[in-house]
């Protein structure tokens, strides 16, 4: 892990030299993504799914690849299946890091939405092969300069991170049941990391601040520089020692599945500072922005279906809606 | 009432005549409020304040001061100060419409906020001269271009109605003891504004819908062009059949009292929104911002005590920070 500073100054300096940063952008500017895999079972008071693609890692990369190459890392069963493998590699995710266990079975998550859409309870939860996952880092995804630690036992962010060098910029993402059963791996893990990803339930419960914006600053004393706040249909809020940045929720009526909404914000923030290769100001109020609308498409259709009718060109017509609506 | 389409046409076409314009902004634009005043006895975690000067009518007028002259209609007892009354004519508040009731007490509220300073218990309530409320406009606030009906009876609201004429622009905040007690006067009162103001869960109870946007959308159906929700630490949404805008809430860490927030935030939108003559896009989102940002300072201190303290420049430099966090 390299320091924030350093990131900052080093990309944005070399970023007023065109010709390196072509380069860099070309060989370099890679963001790794390390999470689950999963086969989920939803069910919405209208409809229900059964075992279609999802989890951390595979919403975190599609939404980044908006923007990008991905390199992700996982585990699976063999019930994976090829067809995902071709559906990644035509959008620029790298899955060499994803690790087939042979005779094992994916990951599997049942749950079911109430009627306000937001709430859910978890019907069923089968680890399978992420119980024993051990994530082991092909070379070439060992330099990655923007590594995101999606949701997972904080125990497999540090495995992960230990064959790391020299990233510029580490985020992780946490939850509720981290907080609760391996407190003392995630204090260890936000030591190591630049930016903490979590949910504002999750920030109050992590820090026991009742205030919003009190627990987000309270993070930056457990280690990382920034904290990023989802808060679902409120929008967002990025919290460093010396900045604050807020948006709202695109306003969304139909919402299919807000399965991997979480995940997928965090895939168009990273995905579009990795395409920045900065971390200043407009690169951060444009990443949360990113990430708001990305995720607003996720929920549009059950797992990752709304991506496969949508390109660059859509999200960004949908920032020019965005900015007429929310910027002042 | 006017239509909504006849004051944009009319006011922005004038708006290009410099001189109508400016000879409008002194005679003309002017903005009425209409509701209740208030001694109010309030607990938090950390104080207590004991029949502080609050209620509808003196938050709005306060907030709206800020942008220029404000009219206020409402009823107190003889407990009433003439302190209050210079208070507000040195924020070009006209009090001449505050009906004093010789013998009479002015409304009492108490209320407990709870460790999230978001919930709150309402511990007492004395309706005193309030009960029995009549507004009579003065001759000279009967011709008031913008209209504001603060939270009170609906049926206070339809009578104050009657004495105006020729509005442009007439909102109306409700809340939910009235959806649930006076909805046949409500559901009159709709049919007769321009625009309602309102909570999302007040939105969500009115049209009993589950999505905020679809009840801010449903809102239209009953009458208003156009519904202003509030969502308190979440921000608020306008929308209109065609328009829809977001502003987050200013991030304040310090909340002392809540108490108001919603009736500053519809007197920062509304005296900016007067003090523009015009719903065009960018004042409508600006209205939306000085609403936020007024209220932000409102619960910064008890009661009315914050708004002593500051002015329009010190909002202004607020907005300046605003932008920074929440403008992309």
């Amino acid at each position: 892990m390299v320091l924030l500073p350093k990131l900052v100054f080093s990309i944005t300096v070399i970023g007023w030299k065109i010709q390196p940063l072509n380069n860099l952008i070309e060989t370099n500017m890679t963001l790794l993504v390390i999470g689950s895999v999963a086969f989920d079972t939803i069910e919405t008071p209208t409809a229900k799914r059964e075992n279609i693609l999802g989890g951390s890692a595979p919403f975190f990369a599609y939404a980044a690849s908006f923007f990008g190459a991905v390199q992700m890392v996982g585990v699976v069963g063999d019930d994976w299946s090829p067809e995902y493998t071709e559906m990644f590699r035509k959008q620029g995710v790298d899955t060499s890091g994803l690790e087939i266990v042979p005779g094992g079975k994916t990951f599997r998550w049942s749950g079911k939405y109430r009627e306000n859409m937001n709430d859910r309870d978890t019907l069923d939860t089968q680890l399978n092969v992420l119980g024993h996952f051990q994530p082991k880092l092909p070379d070439a995804f060992r330099r990655a300069q923007f590594v995101f630690l999606a949701n997972g036992a904080p125990s497999t962010g540090l495995i992960a991170l230990d064959q790391i060098q020299g990233a510029d910029l580490v985020v992780a993402d946490t939850m509720n049941l981290w907080i609760n059963i391996a407190r003392n791996d995630l204090d260890a893990l936000l030591k190591r990391i630049d930016g903490l990803v979590l949910n504002d339930s999750e920030a109050k419960m992590l820090t026991g601040e009742l205030n919003t914006i009190t627990a987000a600053k309270k993070i930056l004393n457990l280690g990382p520089k920034f904290a990023v706040v989802k808060k679902g249909e409120h929008g967002a809020m990025f919290i460093s020692e010396y900045e604050t940045y807020l948006v709202p929720a695109f306003p969304t009526e139909k919402v299919v599945d807000p399965t991997g909404a979480g995940d997928s914000f965090a895939g168009g923030m990273m995905g579009y500072i990795a395409s920045k290769g900065n971390l200043d100001n407009e690169t951060i109020k444009n990443a949360l922005v990113y990430g708001t609308l990305v995720a607003s498409f996720c929920v549009e259709g059950f797992g990752l279906d709304r991506y496969k009718e949508i390109n660059r060109a859509e999200i960004d017509r949908r920032l020019d809606q965005f900015r007429k609506m929310a910027s002042f």
